[in-house]
């Protein structure tokens, strides 16, 4: 981060209304608004559910009143809805808009599928079509646009990855596939990007709605077990780490940073 | 493999008609037909062009005459004609029908996308959605019809991934994206499907339409001189060696093998 306090930033959060994606938005008020009064802060949350953007838009508000904020509800998994996205962003940010001393794309947005079934028993190509674009489709239009369309001094990107991505766990074949592909986009990004820094950063198991799904729901007892075992981190602790090394700002573009690289050299 | 004189075979090759997908389909009656003379050998080719299937089909008949073929014609980017494509393999293997000692599936099927435009230049989620339909669902669909439905003793899936499932190179980054996917999507299905055996082989750069297709088009001038100077294989070498670690069966399920692992060994 180059931020100054005479800085304007537009922060944009796919799936910013729960989980991970809610503490990267509180994270932004309480780290650019409260503490270093950046005289400027656009947040924009990507979510489904309205009610859920009502209630973290109010705990951002409650953080940093001075937060302009736009809650843009939409279900990235049909592409119709990405396509309105796209448009009122436009509408909100392009065609000789306001520009940004620095924007950043937040692509946070994810399910992790249905656990309760092994991938063996998935017949259905509409919801396996409906998943894939949510993980890599809406990924590709959004960044593409972020990148092509969005004026800025410095564009930022963070994918927010997983483990899965590169490690095979029984009952989680869509999540890994989703992941996986994702994490191989925003990689590839960055070398046709240059003038975007691109950081692929992986949270860690935390504690989210998605993780009490997967141990309610999982299928593979072996994954389940191993699940119950872990050590899950606070979402809000995750994203600290996260905010750090975008402060520190030596990432080499494109890198894939887990959490436990950073947490294992403190 | 275990196969023995007496054994019967099928084996599903999809994108079976050409490049890869056709030095396979020819290594299997040069292979286990002339050279093994295992008793009984079903092939079936999935791909788009009925004329390549043909043609294809033509050159294994001239090896091995013994050999029986199916053309299945179908796009698999598009999600009913992967249901026909189901349905059809139903109708000629499921239901009471013979069984075989050994079955494979070669999940081959893929495209390179459009290498002549960025990523960021990607506007359209409908042709963003057939290629991850082909890349993603159809592999699922596909494999789960293979795994859950299919009567045998022994089955094996070999799904031909690339060194850009895990190396990011600019212009790569939709076919990097549907490749990790595919990568990891088999990966997890060998931790599901422990009666299963699951080979992910990278076949190295092959002399195909696909490789002629990214040097003419490809828009990033650094890849594409990457490219020129790269060695190239037949792929008939290729499948060659794919067809060693198959023979060997020392691999573990779900294992990542590149070709230049077992090159650099010899």
């Amino acid at each position: 981060m180059s931020l100054k306090d005479k800085s304007s930033l537009l922060c944009i959060v796919t799936g910013g209304s729960k989980g991970f994606g809610r503490a990267i938005s509180l994270e932004v008020c309480k780290e650019w608004g409260v503490n270093r009064r950046i005289q400027k802060i656009v947040l924009v949350l990507v979510a489904r559910d309205k009610m859920t953007l009502e209630n973290t838009a109010a705990e951002c508000k409650s953080i940093y009143n001075d937060v302009t904020l736009y809650l843009l509800s939409h279900d990235l998994s049909d592409h119709d809805s990405i396509l309105t996205l796209i448009e009122e962003l436009n509408a909100l940010f392009c065609h000789g808009k306001e520009q940004f001393t620095e924007v950043m794309l937040f692509a946070n947005a994810g399910r992790v599928g249905d656990v309760s079934k092994p991938i063996s028993s998935h017949f259905d190509p509409k919801i396996l079509q409906k998943y894939f674009n949510l993980m890599l489709t809406s990924n590709i239009l959004i960044s593409s646009w972020f990148t092509s369309e969005l004026k800025s001094v410095k564009k930022t990107i963070i994918f927010v990855s997983s483990l899965l991505a590169i490690q095979p766990y029984a009952g989680f074949s869509l999540y890994s596939a989703g992941k996986a592909g994702g994490h191989m986009l925003f990689r590839c990004m960055a070398e046709e990007n240059p003038e975007v820094r691109v950081l692929v950063y992986s949270p860690g198991p935390l504690q989210t709605d998605m993780t009490d799904d997967v141990l309610k729901n999982m299928c593979f007892k072996k994954t389940q077990e191993r699940f119950t075992q872990m050590k899950f981190l606070k979402p809000e602790f995750s994203v600290s780490i996260l905010f750090g090394i975008l402060k520190d700002d030596k990432y080499k573009s494109g890198e894939y940073i887990d959490i436990y690289d950073i947490i294992k050299q403190e």
